[in-house]
């Protein structure tokens, strides 16, 4: 049982805009002990089946450094290749921040998102996802690309943990949850992506109503966060 | 616009339980014109993790045949990887058809499904998850370990085109949908995961009910085809 | 000792050459229990070293799928390499094609020959060759290019057996050959690849002319059956 | 010309020694703009070649996060391999710490050495060596094995820059140094390690004992800063 | 036209069978221009799939340095991949090699025969497999194992070149070769393995008669070639 | 302790400048058993960031043929990527070579480098420059671009075995020295590279500067052998 929080309550969030001088933006998003290095870079390119259209890209690479989990993970780049897992999440951070993103705006340009987990204590695709946003902002924002974002775009994990519906799940959450659920929303409330995944035992429609609320609380109050940040930079 | 079907009808379904003799089960699943080989292999070994451990595993993998497609799509073999996209895809369908399966009654064993799309034309997971039960199931039923699968599985995808909600879009209305949604559930009606994403515009709740609605009417549909086809085989 | 049939005799051939309605051509090749998806795709590019030079190109790529053997084959594709048996024998179905193509008459244009092994029991690479052809010659017809092809091509298996020289073996003969010999030719009789291997000791030419008088016979009536397959389409 | 300090000065260090809660040691590490989180992890496993040795092993991994450097470096991971530059670093990693290792104290594990740049201003390798050795050192005393580290070892960088020797030179110095140098030495003064390249011109032996003077005044210093981050930890 | 030999006479052959003091046995074979370093290596230990069978192994390894060619060849080991030529090689010098093996006899051993060609200039395999066989028969008589082979194996190139059968053909004459062809024989003159392929037009049983008749003799010459660099040996 | 020479004396050299016909150019270095085979090719192509810059290339690639060390090293090509101590040293000998080019003067030309090393006995790094140097020299002058070489370029390995320095290791030496060090100079003694390495204790300053003393006086007579070679070629 969660005895530090309520259910429907987040971990604290803290987030460092500036916390590296090179990289066009360098965002520490922390939300309790997880904690992901999101950074911007803009390209004067396009991939090949963009060129002349007039339109960019924006992509995302995601990493787990090897010592964030508990145990050494071995890294990616000695195995030679990206595991399933992580191909997976970075192609949902990818679609979640395309959704918010005007590309005629943005012209023959390619944003690269690159979110690596320095510590990993559950929800990092989620936390990746929200800082993503902050650093695409803030490197938008600095070459006079603001309008090149239509909304803003976070999201959250929640779960049915010992039969109890929880927002924001820690890594010990996440690992006996019976229902594991990540939800992608802007800023007005609207849905980007829904992944819902029964653990164990399938679960009902009643069920998945109930996550969906509890995920949309969540997301409004890190959307505020991320606004603040972004306000104070 | 669909002129051949209703929004809320299925393609034709047809299932051809012992396709082939030698492999411990092999179907042949079509839904419209996408073709899907699924067969089943059951082996006396478990991956190291679950060594002694009395537990069972199952797991899945998809390609795509390179001239399923319309334009050939490169053989990944010959490429030396497996892209994200079928990455993904094979993930989804492990953990899909793991979520009906009783792994202390499977005992020390794995099942491997190996789904092979022959020709696709929009649904090639779903039509995969839907196939890989019925594989699945023959190849248990014929060791003796019919009891391993607690329900059945089956999948569907539904979106909005052109601002109307559809059931199992072929590809041509796959690729202009504005939401694009997979739903898997069990025979006895509830959900094992659901994956919603937005194309183009985020979406509404209200609309994210309507889809699932629409996909839990199909799913519905499609299981009576796997118990028929069972029956018979 | 083969008791279904006769030492010089062929297994019984199916060739179904509109298998699939997306590919070019796609044909389901059966000898015996041995099924070979064969597909043919024509691009409008060739390879580099070709590029201006008015000449077009022919190529093969071949695969077991993981079920088409008795016991499990690992796909090559996720352990991200083609192995050695799969490289020799697609580069030994492209050869056999392209020694009946006038690559002038293709123009600069490539020919790609996809064989799937659905189901495997010995003379794969050959009935690989023989749908290949068939499904070459009606991809071509179906883009006008009918005149690209100035022979038939066909492929047959043979070997010393218990000391018997044999047709067409099935994988239990194939697996105890003492000789094991493989041998394309040309519609009208002529040679385009011979391979005669030893697998236990050495063998004499006269053995050699015996086998090669035994394909002659096998080829016969299997370009026979190509013939009347694509009379029939 | 430098302006912000002189020849034989060091940028402004500091030392984060317990910067991340999870991995047994994890220390951020700068040295002017240069950022590198370095962490230990002990294992209880050694490889195959040392197994029942009764000694151990230490071994360091190194990468480049994507946005580090000024333009986006591809990720190694992505390209499916380390290149020839990162092997050379984290080998030399490697030996400069094993140098300060007594492998009969450590017994049968494996310290592994993750060092990861967050931001590189040159120097990153010198970098990773002096906070790699602070995480070790860290690690090994929460595990009561301080005796396995029999002194302290760091690192720095000396070139000729505009004909000039220049201690610890930051990236556009080190681009284009005629003369780029990275000497190791342990806390007592001993060397470990010498590279000295020649980027434009061949250089003398004058030179080179000039720059090893230079190398040592400023190790000296940074093993002062090291011993009071673990003081103070 | 062929002016410094005729038609069927080989190009100079000579054997240094102790080139080198570290190997088992290191050979340089040479035959005209074309020059192939064959080294045997015996080790202990035999492949998973003959553990406690009570028998060994003999296995092959090729390859082209980058420069042995006219224009330089991109090394295999940085392009991270054996292309299909090379699998092809090696695969068939390992099979003619184990044709004369006793492989109870030889134990639980492997053989390993590494055949890396220093200069091209046509007949590499063949030459290769000249040479390893050397290199075998040295290394196993040096570990009292000389039993181990129950004959001797060589090998030779033939082909049509302008319409005419020649023996040997050097790399001019193979990239104008009509019908190519390479036949390996034991000592006693039984067929091991017999390859050709029409490399433009198909080809008729009278020729390939022709080309083996022409095939025997080198063969024979070159036997008699082995014998006497292994008896000064 | 060393008995068949002094401490600071050489091995015997052997130089065979044009060991193979078809290279630009091929040279056997010999330096006791170690035996290295190298080959320069000039190509009229520069790598991408080089293009239209008016200025060439030089590269280096070092392997050991599986048979050249004792026991035998696995083939890096069917291993599928170079380890980590043939990238360091293929680096290193890039570098050397570098250092005595004027890259104006030999135009936008790439020289590629090809050490393998036939036998390895100690030192064949040091080797491999030795005789990458006089290769290069060589085929620069068959194409008139001799000035394109500003000097001559060698290596020796100095080291500390049993508390004494010595000149030229040899494997046994090398594999138990407490300091190993790889010195490259130009012919007119100026230093291009120092690698020095602690291999067991840290080592002084004094000790450094005798291995250097020891190292000049090595390569001195080594430039001189590499004169002599090309002068007679």
């Amino acid at each position: 049982m969660r005895e530090d929080r309520r259910a429907d309550e987040l971990r604290p969030i803290t987030i460092e805009v500036d916390y590296l001088e090179q990289p066009h933006a360098a965002v520490l998003y922390s939300q309790g002990k997880t904690k992901v290095l999101c950074t911007a870079t803009i390209e004067d390119e396009v991939p090949r089946w963009l060129k002349s259209s007039g339109r960019g890209w924006m992509t995302a690479e995601y990493s787990l450094l090897p010592a964030s989990t508990g145990e050494r993970t071995q890294r990616e780049a000695s195995r030679g290749k990206q595991g399933g897992r992580t191909v997976e999440i970075q192609r949902l951070i990818g679609r979640a921040l395309r959704s918010v993103v005007d590309f005629e705006t943005l012209g023959e340009r390619t944003v690269w998102l690159d979110c690596d987990v320095l510590q990993a204590d559950g929800g990092t695709r989620c936390a990746a996802i929200c800082g993503a946003y902050v650093a695409a902002a803030r490197a938008l924002d600095r070459f006079g690309l603001s309008k090149v974002l239509t909304d803003s775009v976070a999201a959250v994990s929640v779960g049915i943990v010992d039969g109890q519906p929880m927002l924001d799940l820690e890594y010990t959450e996440d690992s006996t949850a019976e229902v594991d659920m990540n939800v992608v929303m802007t800023g007005d409330g609207r849905l980007v992506e829904v992944q819902a995944t029964a653990e164990g035992a399938p679960f009902t429609r009643e069920l998945l109503d109930e996550l969906l609320e509890l995920a949309g609380g969540g997301i409004e109050r890190i959307a505020r966060e991320q606004e603040e940040a972004l306000a104070v930079a």
